[in-house]
């Protein structure tokens, strides 16, 4: 990997594509966008050299990324979980899902993790997002001046129990307790509609907290749990209290400003110690 | 217990209530319902003998049944899941609430263990609303001509995996799996709610299934899983193509009615051998 090479960047939604590859060509480096139909927003992509294609088109993005001399990749942005009938793949995408198998779209990260796989073989590199945006990584601590207090602190460790029972079943990455009730947990819904949820489940008494937290055994070149303004706003309009990521395993989307959004609506904002959350690189779940 | 005491039974939302009153009384047995302020249904209650009383209001309800000569109780019908603030305990709900303790509202299991151990303590013994219901407890096997193909079968075997690590962790009963992806879970916003989110979440092709079992470790005398019309309807709408519950574990609002409706909503209908999904009486999750 030399600095010649353009860092090739898979675009899902939001605003994360756009700040990698802004980082990227801060840094000096020549970037590539493919920004995935459907999901990527031309906004973003605009300000960089991009392509538009389908999701299934993965001879397509193979050919896009050689031609124009990405040999780093990064995958970044949500995308709406395919299903296999819904992935339209073209042949060189047939050729893979065949490899692939079926088998990998059963949980979030067995699909993941046989994409970064399959580029892999192809002569890619993967790369977390986190490692080019090392800026927007979520540190360790209260970033706020407000900060949890006992009953929130319980309720962030059994909203942690239950994310990483989830997680070891490889489903979804967020719950949100209150009052040590658990009100709603994550699926494929994301966070955004979980919160939106949570408003109309919430008890009486003080508000709850929104925990979301890696996937034990997680890859991080692949989907690690973002947070930015957006978040914060959602939390306080379900009448959260706080919200508590895992430091060093979280996208901020925006650090000054997801911070900002969280003291302007009067939540805490907390970066958990990984420690207890092990990540083995076995891929067994504890 | 001779049988010239009467069943007391303790009533929240839903039919159900009323079909254990039913049942006991066409086996010859004398019924008195409490019904609980905003959760059970006044048509309900209405053909019985029957107060309506708050949730916290616990010295009321000890005398009322020792007042009706209740000896057994049976709790049943599905009751929002209170917290601590909104209870507004009575001066013996106060005494109860102070030896449970507050890390009893931390999951469902923990409150409604707690419950039981109260009643006992006051010398009335709880029992299932499946001990009276036998004729609703949901039985072994395809009750319907649709049997569920591989795929539906491989879908519900990811469900039940997520379900048991959920409840593993004292949360939900149910979630919903369409071609191995997990589309939805469930908290505490119950069945028919994480139904409605399911419809927006579909993907292309083949329909998913609703998994819904009994939590491993659950006292089985409180909230077991209830199967209904209502459910097999939302079910459908929600474009699903079968549901699977828990053999033994799970009552039907309306066995026959059940049944019907899933045949008229061309969805299969399976109880799944609790065999797999272990029930220890240590209280110790799996």
């Amino acid at each position: 990997m030399t600095d010649a090479s353009a860092l090739g960047i898979l675009a899902g939604g939001g605003p994360l594509p756009g700040q990698v590859a802004a980082a990227a060509r801060a840094a000096g480096r020549a970037v590539f966008l493919i920004g995935f139909e459907g999901y990527a927003e031309p906004a973003v992509l605009a300000p960089f050299p991009h392509e538009v294609v389908r999701l299934g088109a993965a001879g397509r993005i193979l050919d896009l990324l050689r031609a124009h001399n990405c040999r780093e990749i990064v995958l970044v942005g949500p995308v709406r979980r395919p299903s296999i009938f819904d992935l339209r793949p073209d042949r060189e995408g047939t050729r893979i899902l065949a490899r692939i198998g079926r088998a990998a779209f059963a949980g979030d990260d067995g699909l993941l993790a046989a994409v970064v796989r399959v580029f892999g073989d192809e002569g890619f590199a993967v790369i977390g997002a986190h490692e080019i945006l090392t800026e927007a990584v979520g540190p360790q601590g209260v970033l706020t001046e407000l900060v949890p207090d006992a009953q929130a602190q319980s309720d962030i460790a059994r909203g942690v129990q239950v994310v990483r029972a989830l997680g070891g079943v490889d489903v979804g990455q967020a719950c949100v307790v209150q009052q040590g009730i658990v009100l709603c947990v994550e699926a494929i819904e994301g966070t955004d509609a979980m919160l939106a949820r949570a408003a109309g489940l919430r008890r009486d008494g003080v508000g709850g907290v929104l925990v979301k937290l890696v996937k034990p055994g997680q890859d991080r070149r692949a989907d690690l749990p973002t947070i930015g303004p957006a978040t914060l706003r959602a939390a306080a309009t379900a009448g959260l209290r706080g919200v508590a990521f895992e430091a060093g395993g979280t996208i901020f989307a925006g650090r000054a400003a997801t911070i900002a959004a969280a003291r302007e609506a009067g939540l805490f904002l907390i970066g958990l110690d990984p420690g207890p959350v092990s990540h083995p690189s076995d891929g067994e779940y504890p």
